[in-house]
């Protein structure tokens, strides 16, 4: 582990997985749309937003990519790995109340480029609300050693 | 437009692009890692930031995935267009004070499907910090008024 709690490159295999998970509530909501600028209404008025496929108000896609991300800064590979890339497929709304639970499982480990391949699942109970895959950088222990 | 203010698929055109800005504040970056539950360190800990190859605090990656979702559904296609898939990658970080450009622009449209393929970019000043492609659903007039 390095000082912030992370996991190095020679401490990872494949197969590895965590979990985090997140309540959603209305307020979150409400401060993912200030911090992102956000506003849409189907997000926010439950006269419009009952109109649509949705029949109510639903979360921003986005947010639930948040949770995906902290499974992978604060779980694994944890602090110190570094976002790299990351693909989303948006399968089912989240709504105010569900606790979304993210789950990420190293699929594959590139040593020479520091890389690591994560398939990530969001799922709110039994439903996959959003998928993809992440590939972060992480630091090898014996280039930390090396350069102390 | 619709009754929401977004395009209708028959409105849209390949090459019709739209931006949306946001300055990312100290007060934002709180706000994200409340709503996603993302607190690590290097987002907040500036004794630690500092130490990292970033040199300081960052926002979180996702917060700038969140200005393109925020251009994509204020803007183009605007409200009522559906999240179907985004790729990001991640190429620069964004610091408090920095303003995040998101600028969307159609690549490619499927008339059958209602789809909709944008290529999609954030960035600060001259320096891309983000970039990708983002899949939506968009609803055709035409559809509309043969339910009504």
């Amino acid at each position: 582990m390095n000082e912030a709690g992370g996991y190095y490159l020679e401490e990872l295999s494949v197969g590895m997985s965590a979990e985090f998970a997140k309540t959603i509530t209305e307020a979150d909501i409400l401060l993912f749309g200030a911090a992102t600028g956000d506003n849409q209404a189907v997000h926010f008025d439950e006269e419009y937003a009952s109109k649509t496929r949705f029949k109510g108000r639903i979360a921003h896609g986005m947010l639930s990519a948040g949770v995906i991300s902290a499974a992978i800064g604060n779980r694994l590979p944890g602090p110190g790995a570094i976002y790299v890339s990351q693909t989303l497929k948006f399968k089912a709304p989240v709504r105010a109340g569900d606790t979304v639970r993210a789950k990420v499982t190293i699929k594959e480990i590139f040593p020479e480029k520091k890389r690591v391949l994560l398939d990530t699942v969001a799922s709110v109970k039994d439903t996959t609300v959003l998928e993809g895959e992440a590939t972060v950088m992480v630091s090898r222990k014996a280039d930390i050693e090396a350069s102390t």
